[in-house]
């Protein structure tokens, strides 16, 4: 997607030089600023430092990684040892395991000389994957949007309200939910956001910055006022993205998604999740029953960052000294709260039938 | 109610050199400050720049303004030019106006000589008033607590959930929905109070604050959590204030307050309202459809004040720059929604019949 109107993937290899580069999302969305990673120490920092965000975008930063080493040394230790120096970034990242180990499989059986071409491929596949099954999700989503903005009076704006940050920079571009918005505004169909800031973290602002970027009009909101906006009609649907998203329809993802979803339903607004079918835990099919919820530190509520007057990036504590705090990092919202599941096929709704009809072969993994 | 163990209100009148004094608000929640007023500009400034806060206590503070200024000079002029130049201090102040109405009929049928001693008493009295209405919502409101606690093993506590500050540095003393906390706690009653930040102006570290100095378990939360804390059971009931009730039962409070119903509804959870009976609008019935919501600044989203790391309080920027927002102050709760509404008069379910049951002489108002 654009930033200051240049066309950017959140990583890339640059054809000529080979350089990988990325984003350096620790600066957003206060600065712009790109990384080109080279030695295995590079791509380990990017990892666990979060220059790098999103299950998948973790995966693929990986596996360039082991294509740069194995231009230094291709040899069977070279490949296990990278492998489990990259995996150890992040010890709880499901993707980036299943990244590695796949990038493993098709490099052992080669000869090292083959290795770094075969690696570098692997990459460029999996971030062209990723971005393509993205945009899917988004020719599905896009409908949608169409279906609003014709019974929109001339230059209206369908309304959309978001929640937390599901856009391409957590993954190699296009996004979840912002995927059917960059395609609605890139169709000329215009749109308007509603960003939730989306306390305690204000992934909103990323959200804000990165709809800035494409010229997308949006306004950032107070998580408290979503359901306001929606008992006055300023709202025509919402749509987020998942981190897990049960075999039965429920939706695991950022902590207030649940709230947004009781203030959709009460006001007769339909309330759609984004996802790739990657995000489908086949294995679990209640939510609420099934899925533990990540407490995060407490610090993360207490205190925010932000730019201060001399523009640096500083913390501010906000309650008095030796506030306890709780935080819980993300909610369940049943399935009888969501109107659709968008996914790379299509959109189905939030049932086991709804899902097992989409992906028939995924259902008994 | 106690700051480290003393006993305060927030503001008082020293019975042996009669200086008025209030608690300097806008220091806390990181700084308690204390601060005697005595000349009108006095009086005037801490209106206008917020070292009170609360429609009471402001009318409150303006009463002692006139006191002292009639000690000064007692003439006709000086009630008139006093109460107008109190009146400016907050242009919308509906209860400053009212307060000060009703000094000026109190003062101007006496002779001077007497005037400063009446304003002195019409104040005390006011301040007793107010005090003695928040007593008693909380004596109403402290039944509900001690059906909760009659359920519970012995030393678990009675679990609340509250949004923004209805607590006692809002008023006089007690608060609206904290006073029955108070109460409980001072009866030995164990609670423990889950505090939503209440973004965008994080009034609920005020409550932290409160609730530390008199000593009541809590834990600070984001707006986004109060969901996941019902759906698992986390929370036996949420007690609120409100800004405005109307005479159909509808609540007019704090942004998102309205989600945090929908949340206990969906979960059967009883979800109250505290209220002095001076917050009915009789004239409004339909609360969605009556009451205009204030659009607040967009700094207040996009910017967020706070203590940092050398113990200043600056303020830092959020999102990017240039961002836009949008910054409603209240939303409406409908009354189908709330369990009951809890005055000084006892509790009644939030409906005309019972509003004008309870207030039957208010009711033509």
């Amino acid at each position: 997607m654009k930033v200051n109107g240049t066309s950017y993937r959140s990583i890339w290899r640059d054809r000529n030089t080979n350089e990988v580069k990325v984003i350096d999302q620790r600066w957003l969305p206060h600065d712009f600023r790109i990384a080109t990673l080279e030695t295995l120490e590079e791509f380990s920092t990017a990892i666990r430092e979060m220059c790098v965000r999103g299950a998948p975008l973790i995966g693929i930063t990986a596996v360039y990684g082991m294509a740069k080493q194995m231009a230094r040394d291709p040899s069977d230790t070279s490949v296990e040892e990278s492998s489990t120096l990259l995996k150890a970034t992040r010890p709880t990242g499901v993707n980036l395991r299943w990244a590695l180990d796949r990038c493993e499989n098709t490099l052992m059986p080669l000869d090292p000389d083959q290795r770094a071409a075969a690696a570098l491929q692997l990459a460029d596949q999996m971030a062209d994957e990723d971005s393509e099954t993205n945009r899917l999700v988004g020719v599905h989503g896009l409908e949608i949007i169409r279906r609003f903005a014709e019974k929109k009076a001339d230059g209206e704006p369908v309304r959309i309200l978001t929640h937390c940050n599901a856009g391409w920079i957590g993954g190699v571009d296009y996004g979840s939910a912002i995927s059917p918005i960059y395609q609605a505004h890139d169709e000329g169909i215009p749109v308007h956001v509603w960003v939730d800031e989306t306390r305690p973290r204000n992934q909103g602002a990323l959200t804000c910055w990165e709809l800035a970027g494409h010229g997308i009009s949006h306004q950032y909101v107070a998580d408290n006022a979503g359901g306001h906006l929606m008992q006055n009609g300023l709202v025509d649907f919402v749509i987020v993205g998942t981190d897990r998203t049960t075999s039965g329809g429920d939706v695991c993802n950022k902590i207030g998604t649940y709230l947004k979803a009781l203030a959709a339903k009460d006001n007769n607004i339909p309330f759609y999740v984004a996802l790739p079918s990657s995000t489908i835990d086949w294995a679990v099919d209640d939510g609420l029953a099934e899925i533990p919820i990540e407490e995060r530190k407490e610090r993360e509520v207490t205190h925010i960052w932000g730019k201060n007057g001399e523009g640096s990036i500083v913390e501010v504590q906000v309650t008095p000294d030796d506030t306890q705090a709780c935080n819980p990092a993300f909610d369940v919202t049943p399935r009888r709260l969501i109107a659709g599941l968008i996914t790379e096929r299509g959109i189905t709704e939030a049932s086991p039938e709804g899902l097992a009809a989409l992906f028939p072969e995924l259902r008994g993994e």
